[in-house]
């Protein structure tokens, strides 16, 4: 990844232990698949304990991320931010008497596209972020200063299980909008209510399993020669739908 | 900027000289100021005759810029892909029997920016995106990919001074929203007539002189604790408001 924030990484197996005891916030570790000696071993125990996700790959992965060269098996990536819990969506939607409207983002790559969705969000009236742990980019160094400030303000909430998520909070009166192409147009959906607006992967789109979970499938009616919207983009144009409709209403 | 594209940067006397006498595609050249030797004369002379962009930076400049070091006070930046003419742009929405709808863009900086705006304009239906020479990023090979194919199909022009050019496409029947804080309301303002849609530089937003030019400030209406949206999100929710407008009609 090309904006890969060089200050964020942590390489090697002394200074990740150290991290960890330390009780850094770190966001991910990327451990070599097969790696089980006594360090290693300490590693993955002090991040069960903190229920840091682990990857494991392949060494060339890890020489290839490697800033330092010398990564012994093991790097971690820093969190620049911490993550909210999902009452604080809640409790930031009733502060404000509003129904809940958050993002789910279904796992989105790039560090640029999540910082861009994030400043949507806060603009767009949003209560929060939901992202999930496995297969996306986390709270890094760029996706803050991408966020141009919004990251303080709009908690992000990292999940284990998208489509889990998505029957709690449906339980809970939401509910949930997908954005993909080949759905209703979405100026033809009543978004005022309590709603989880669902953006995909970048190239992608969302995931079958969660599109299954959603009441909704809108798309952006458009023309044109090509497939689809940058994912922030798409997350922008529906945002601000869902505000437009709620300020109408 | 975190992006440069190594390959697409041509450094010291004689690969420019070489490259423009074979007539590869330059982008912008950045030459020593005050530098006139032989070669450096030679380089600026090809450069005329083809009439391309030449930038006159300090020595710290190039050195920063530069990636092998050895710059000899000279870097060629090229161009990944090929400019239009005007007359593309309004044969492309006669073509289409459509009223013209251009995307004007006063300072674009960052490739991801531009390549997103490429793409969401294709999308939206607008014929083509205007950008300046100066100041401002050019079609990079980050900004072809980033457009996700868009490139190959909307024109995009490039012009020395933005105010003059939409005075001239004013004479053309065309009128000028610009996309700014405090103006009015975009869902109020009528943009389903030949439009040109004014988005500014990431940090300083659409500079004052082009703004005296536009026939309306819109703005999107927004909640939010933060500033602003990033500028290739602003243009895509305008944009799709124009589409929107436009198959209403």
């Amino acid at each position: 990844m090309e904006n890969k924030v060089n200050e964020s990484l942590l390489e090697g197996r002394n200074p990740v232990i150290e991290a960890l005891r330390a009780g850094k916030p770190i966001d991910k570790l990327y451990i070599l698949d097969g790696a089980n000696d006594g360090p290693i071993m300490t590693i993955k125990r002090e991040a069960k304990k903190r229920d840091i996700y682990i990857k494991y790959v392949a060494k060339d992965r890890l020489d290839k991320m490697s800033v330092t060269g010398t990564h012994q098996g093991v790097i971690a990536v820093s969190a620049a931010y911490e993550y909210s819990d999902m009452e604080d969506i809640f409790a930031l939607a009733e502060k404000r008497g509003e129904a809940p409207f958050v993002f789910i983002l279904d796992g989105i790559e790039d560090p640029h596209n999540l910082g861009a969705i994030i400043r949507s969000a806060n603009l767009a009236g949003a209560h929060g972020v939901i992202i999930p742990k496995d297969r996306a980019v986390g709270l890094t160094g760029t996706v803050a200063r991408t966020s141009a400030g919004a990251i303080n303000y709009t908690p992000v909430v990292r999940v284990t299980n998208i489509s889990k998520t998505i029957e709690e909070l449906k339980n809970r009166g939401m509910w949930f909008v997908c954005a993909d192409m080949g759905g209703e147009s979405m100026y033809d959906i009543d978004m005022t209510g309590s709603i989880g607006l669902v953006i995909g992967n970048e190239g992608d789109g969302v995931s079958r399993l969660v599109k299954t979970k959603c009441d909704y499938i809108a798309s952006i009616p458009m023309k044109g020669d090509i497939d689809s919207l940058n994912a922030s983009v798409a997350a922008g144009v529906m945002a601000f739908e869902v505000l437009r409709q709620r300020l109408n209403k």
